[in-house]
């Protein structure tokens, strides 16, 4: 393939399928064709690729003969139905959805984090949940250096999590509060605009979201660590696009600010913004449209009698990084 | 004082303050006569109690003589140059300041929490930092039960916390960013509208905020546990005026939710909004006006091999129980 990859983006429409065209274009990735995919409804339109209209077709079963690498936005349904298709075509499907993530023979890949797993896929290959891959850009380097054991997460999450039609609620809704208007939450459980909600996808019967667990069922097996222990309260704020996280973790072996900051430092993927005298810390303002995550607030965990526990803070673009980015690095990888 | 008491209100047209007046009235406080203090600018304007208007006076080391009970809201600087003269006047002075919140003859009360401390006054009883008077509102009758040892908290703090000006803020940069202009922030050290602020109070040398070690030494303080571990991120969030935080709790005894539960319906001052099914946990916009804080999404720690973990979820209006209510309280129990 020395003229580069036949790549489809399925979803194309989508907030994430958008960026992930985007981000294929940003990082020069070696497209021969790119073939665009969305429903019937989105057929006929065109979005722009290297400063050329590239025509969105209507996906079917028949879309991918010919494809290298499919990446997949599109909802875990479509997923399922068109994972035999893609894998016959002799594609390799990059999967955005949660369809598969748990699945044995899918790996499971942040790049910065487990990128040796890519090798085992038998044609599917999973992104991460947005919360967890934003997470553990900034944790696994931490880990490989100390020893994970347990994680305590408070999330701030953006609504862009809901798609581009949850940033267009905040938007509208923001706007009608301050007119004093009535507002009518429809992607969303509540009013987003000026409150929060500590409910992100469907409640299990222990009290937690999945969401919740799927930061610690994602992070487990992407670090190869069965034994990890994660607690995770999941909680969307009226912020547009950007992912924030308030992360309490303990190691196996001793760890301090200063050594932890090192590591951040001289990690991929994750950007070292720790200067409080300076007013320097992650905000989701600052991680959005960036490609790395954001981390600092870096500090001893004051709450145990030992050396083995810091806090920090993180934030990192819930499209990019979150979605789209991750999602194209896999395929470079490929 | 068969007629009642002499109150003063010190700092009566701040946000706080105007909640104090209104909470005075509307918890029918048996008011003989109501002293409004301010500066020399909002001297001679009028505020209305029980329908009638009362004129602001300027406040001076003279104006608390005949007073019985004086509540402060005006900063640390005006308490502590007041302190003397209230004292030396009769009146008890009930202060929302963190000037003497941790001097050992300052009882630090919420009267949910630790009533019995108020007897030990010696002219001056605290009102404590909002976000803890909040989380313990909770907290307390948990460890009343089960003996509380470790907090691990992610705070979402209203706009509030930096008073009116805050609330402004938040209201006319919200407009500004629909509208596409330029924000220019004050009261806050970067944009709050649609962004969050890990930074609330100045740092220390350990790398946390002041605030966030209220949370700790206060904590320690009201619940008379000096040995107890907190480790708490507080974050400015784009909400009007209620608190949120998520709370990991460690318990000396196992605990289960079920439990948990019972002992919170059973508590005052706290309202259990527990049932995730129907869509119900505690929100800022349902705290918000609300004399009780709001106390949800109670489970099970998982990530503890043991069950003496508990998360949960609180929601309180900052300006009345982390404020204005709380200093009536304490004045109620005089």
């Amino acid at each position: 393939m020395a003229n580069g990859f036949n790549v489809a983006v399925a979803g194309a429409t989508g907030a994430v399928g958008v960026e992930m065209v985007k981000t294929l274009e940003k990082r020069n990735f070696p497209v021969k064709n790119l073939k665009l995919l969305a429903s019937a409804r989105s057929a006929g339109k065109t979005m722009k690729f290297k400063g050329e209209d590239v025509v969105i077709e209507e996906m079917t079963h028949d879309s991918f003969k010919g494809v290298d690498i499919a990446l997949f936005s599109a909802g875990g349904d479509i997923s399922r139905e068109y994972r035999p298709f893609v894998v016959e075509s002799g594609a390799v499907m990059i999967d955005n959805s949660s369809a598969f993530r748990m699945d044995d023979d899918v790996p499971l890949v942040v790049p910065e984090v487990n990128a040796e797993d890519i090798k085992l896929h038998k044609g599917v290959i999973a992104n991460p949940n947005c919360t967890t891959a934003i997470m553990l850009v900034a944790v696994a380097p931490l880990h490989r250096a100390k020893g994970l054991r347990r994680i305590v997460a408070a999330t701030y999450q953006a609504a862009s999590g809901a798609g581009a039609k949850g940033m267009h609620e905040l938007i509208v809704q923001a706007r009608e509060v301050l007119d004093g208007k009535a507002v009518n939450p429809v992607a969303f459980a509540h009013q987003i605009a000026f409150n929060l909600i500590p409910h992100i996808d469907a409640f299990k019967e222990n009290g937690y979201t999945k969401e919740e667990l799927k930061m610690l069922n994602e992070s487990r097996k992407m670090l190869h660590l069965p034994e990890l222990l994660v607690s995770c309260t999941c909680v969307r704020i009226p912020v547009l696009r950007a992912h924030s996280e308030a992360l309490n973790l303990e190691f196996e072996n001793d760890i301090t600010p200063e050594e932890a900051r090192a590591i951040i430092e001289a990690a991929p993927g994750v950007q070292l913004v720790d200067d409080p005298a300076d007013k320097r810390y992650p905000m989701p303002l600052d991680a959005t449209e960036k490609y790395d995550v954001l981390c600092g607030r870096i500090r001893q965990d004051i709450s145990r009698n030992d050396k083995r526990g810091l806090d920090i803070f993180v934030s990192g673009d819930q499209v990019l990084k979150g979605a789209a980015l991750n999602a194209v690095q896999i395929a470079e990888l490929l």
